[in-house]
């Protein structure tokens, strides 16, 4: 008797060990990167909302590589990080990080400290158009996507105009350096002068010499011609590690959040 | 009358927006990286929560530059995070992505294919010496911590034991290369091998000649070496950006969670 019920408690405990959260996590396919953690049906909202947060770190970190949708389980998630008081906290304390850095960085007055900015998710939020796209849970459809970028409509990140705007205050010459292309140029321009940010020095796009090339790429040399020109880069702000890493990166680099997508 | 009722709600509304979270994070000061964000008092345990989450994205993407110890309001909120399930469920999901590249790895069979490890907060967890600690809150006491390194008592992380295991079955070396002193390799070895952490390739301490250079030096450095031995860094774990910036990095790099210290 006395065995029967410590065998009962031992199924028990093994019957929850295996479907703990790891578990499930270790069951994943290796077929979708991005939405693979997340095959295990979830036995709660909370633990939904764990392993959510869990692929999010993997996301922001850039632990997870290229992936190309969002989970289907994290769209709520994602949705609500999105919507809610996170993301515009996030995106303020990564600025006010920034703005101390940017104050230690010594103004010479010859006009060649530069810092970078990325434009769409760092200075505009595009996120009226994801939230009509599933929040990246469906695939990118570039079409749609520019027909929005026509429109010139992106509002700014809050936390972004006031950084942008207190580094002009202390002498930075700005840099636009954005996967675009070229003939986005008037729309762009128009929507960020419109949204506030107004002064930069260059609004450097994608011309047809650079298609093809990884955003890493494309980027780096643009950066390089930027230093070959005497500009100093004390700092890059982006949302995309392909923002900030490869060559001629910044002395600083600023990572903003952007669980929707992933540009390489 | 009806003009001071709208006077009334007009101040009413105008405390409330100028006591919201963000504007909190403009008062910040600038003396210590670290804490200066939560200087202002949080309204509430959700909201500081809100902080403290902010402040760990600025941690782990490595936007918070250099820091020292975490705020003193976060102390609570790393103990939880360390504690709960978050901390196990972050580490697996990093474990999966990072087994899932692995495994994409092409193995020669020369015996030259590579992953490198960290040790502290990588394959080894000191938590229950930082649980005593204050979790990071307390000015790093490093005679108490070689202390308890001496015990060679540190658990393994199990995410990255399941791993590090599961690389070797794919036909891995392993390189630990670690800040700890060659003074702490028999007590460091000891605790690997007690932990589960055995037939590894070479552990790499600090060595005289190391003292005084930065963790990203030492390690890029380290790394370097191993090239110039003909190995083929496919990848690196490690829980500081000073485990996977620098120079001769590997392929794909790992972000372990570590919201208690930073090593530059």
């Amino acid at each position: 008797m006395d065995f029967r019920r410590f065998a009962f408690a031992l199924l028990l405990l093994l019957s929850f060990a295996t479907s703990s959260l790891s578990e499930r996590l270790i069951r994943m396919s290796t077929e979708d990167r991005g939405a693979s953690v997340y095959s295990g049906v979830p036995r709660s909202r909370k633990n939904n909302d764990l392993l959510c947060e869990s692929w999010k770190f993997s996301v922001e970190t850039n632990d997870a590589g290229v992936w190309y949708t969002i989970p289907e389980k994290c769209v709520k998630f994602v949705n609500e990080y999105m919507n809610g008081e996170r993301y515009r906290l996030d995106s303020e304390v990564i600025a006010d990080f920034a703005l101390e850095y940017a104050k230690t960085v010594n103004i010479t007055g010859d006009g060649k400290d530069a810092w970078i900015f990325d434009v769409d998710e760092t200075l505009l939020s595009n996120l009226p158009w994801y939230a009509a796209h599933g929040f990246g849970s469906e695939v990118f459809d570039e079409d749609s996507f520019n027909e929005w970028v026509d429109l010139s409509q992106a509002p700014a990140l809050p936390a972004s105009l006031r950084f942008y705007t207190e580094l002009q205050e202390l002498g930075f010459k700005i840099f636009l350096l954005t996967g675009r292309a070229e003939s986005q140029r008037e729309s762009s321009d128009k929507n960020l002068q419109y949204s506030g940010f107004t002064n930069y020095e260059r609004l450097i796009l994608r011309s047809t010499s650079d298609v093809g090339k990884t955003a890493t790429l494309y980027k780096s040399e643009k950066r390089q011609q930027l230093i070959d020109e005497g500009y100093r880069i004390h700092g890059s702000s982006g949302d995309q590690w392909s923002d900030l890493l490869g060559f001629a990166i910044g002395t600083r680099s600023f990572k903003l959040p952007n669980p929707m997508y992933y540009i390489s």
